[in-house]
């Protein structure tokens, strides 16, 4: 894998891992990161993270051989079209957005000689900006690629090499599925651990003596729920339809769960036996 | 803190790291570890975990100056009169159930001449059994101790320093407010991991494939669900109803926001900033 110039717009704890993991890794030969207007990446510079930094984004688009858009869903469906415009002939154009159908859609609707291919790296941290960014936060991580049936093969088959090369395992779904798994996997997890939050809330206990008395369990639990509130909104709004019905779904299984618990139910002991069963699978290696 | 004769009566995970943490700090003196009808712990004895082990459980609690029932709550209810009708004067009598009031009324219904003070340390793995014991499990961990109004001060001071001693936190409340708090902070968010392995059951997606795709956000989120299914709906059981109440609850939160989200409700980004704020005060320092 070797790419002449790298564009990265969006230099946050995503865009600062993929430029530490491409440096230590020479991925790149030349590392450019977009500033937006207003704002500079002159320590990023000085720091070597990257070799340059710029406010023109369609000038530096026209540039680079391999451009990902790592920012939240709305900034990339809204900066898409200036950057797929620009590209150059054969250049790739990816990006990390938690939300696929909108993004491929609206990639879609663009003349542009580059190539588009969604991606969605499952790596983050609730820390953000690239002075938090890891060179091995990728590792061994699941990275979605997302081509269509319009996508050319090899256009997907160099974005899949470029999570590789960066040390995370890429699985390619189409983009409706993608959305319909992250509902699954990541989207109604969070919510949950939301809702969590929210009841802890309502019990008027006061949070400084709830952490007192929580355990690994809980902070375990709900960690997640410390997530930027303006990226799950983007996120919960990019992907409404499947995460309301299957947060509505679960629901229902709290229900029927409390009334088992409720009534002594003896199903109960086969429920949690299988949830166990079905959560020692997600074990990794 | 300096105990004579230290009797632990179920040598698992909690049990055998209380052994540890006694015989690293010089707690006790003589540790002795009760052993079920067909098992022995022989091999825990030649380890130097204990000093030694025995199947005479009237005989060993009449000998011993502190007395650590740890085992789930079923048994402890089940052995309980047996322990405090055979303890001696001034003895005292302690356990690690995860639910307080049952056991607290069981243990208030017998005649003894110890003193019964019940004890939940928020410590554990899903791990079981005294060789994945650890010295340091209850270092920093919160350990509820239940006095009620008629246990002596003394015995409430007693088993505090010995939770204290072994590096745990004590927070003294009364049995009926722990079954209240624990709902809240560890069995409905056990049980709400549960109804997310039940979610990702009824998908019919196949759990290799779940495990390729879900990131850490997902592992964390429901890794308790992972608990002993028996050790759990003892806790269900014996706290159904604080549990019921609250986890009808919880699913009614769950439905309001599944509308949000599918409704693109403007108030969402509030519900979330709120989740994170009080979620961010749950952090331990």
């Amino acid at each position: 894998m070797e790419i002449e110039n790298l564009l990265i717009v969006g230099l946050g704890l995503l865009g600062g891992s993929v430029a530490l993991a491409a440096r230590e890794r020479g991925i790149a030969r030349h590392i450019v990161a977009h500033a937006r207007p207003g704002r500079d990446h002159e320590q990023a510079r000085a720091d070597g993270l990257i070799d340059a930094w710029s406010h023109d984004l369609a000038g530096e688009a026209a540039r680079a051989d391999f451009i990902l858009i790592a920012q939240p869903v709305d900034s990339i469906v809204r900066i898409l079209p200036t950057i797929l415009a620009a590209a150059s002939e054969g250049a790739l154009v990816t990006d990390v957005g938690s939300t696929k159908a909108t993004i491929v859609e609206k990639a879609g609707a663009v003349a542009t000689k580059a190539h588009f291919v969604g991606s969605h790296p499952m790596a983050g941290s609730h820390l953000t900006g690239w002075k938090n960014g890891r060179a091995n936060l990728f590792q061994g991580a699941t990275t979605y690629v997302t081509p269509t049936e319009s996508t050319c093969m090899d256009a997907t088959g160099r974005v899949t090499r470029f999570w590789q090369s960066l040390g995370s395992r890429p699985v390619l779904v189409d983009p409706v599925r993608h959305d319909h798994l992250c509902a699954l996997v990541s989207h109604v997890p969070h919510l949950v651990a939301v809702a969590l939050m929210e009841l802890l809330g309502e019990s008027c206990e006061d949070p400084h003596f709830l952490r007192v008395i929580s355990g690994p369990g809980l902070r375990d639990t709900t960690r997640i729920a410390m997530g930027s509130p303006d990226v799950w909104q983007e996120i919960c709004h990019h992907n409404s339809k499947e995460i309301s019905v299957k947060l509505h779904q679960l629901a229902e299984i709290c229900h029927q769960l409390a009334d088992k618990v409720g009534k002594g139910d003896e199903s109960l002991r086969a429920t949690l036996g299988e949830a166990s069963r079905i959560r020692s699978l997600l074990e990794k290696d």
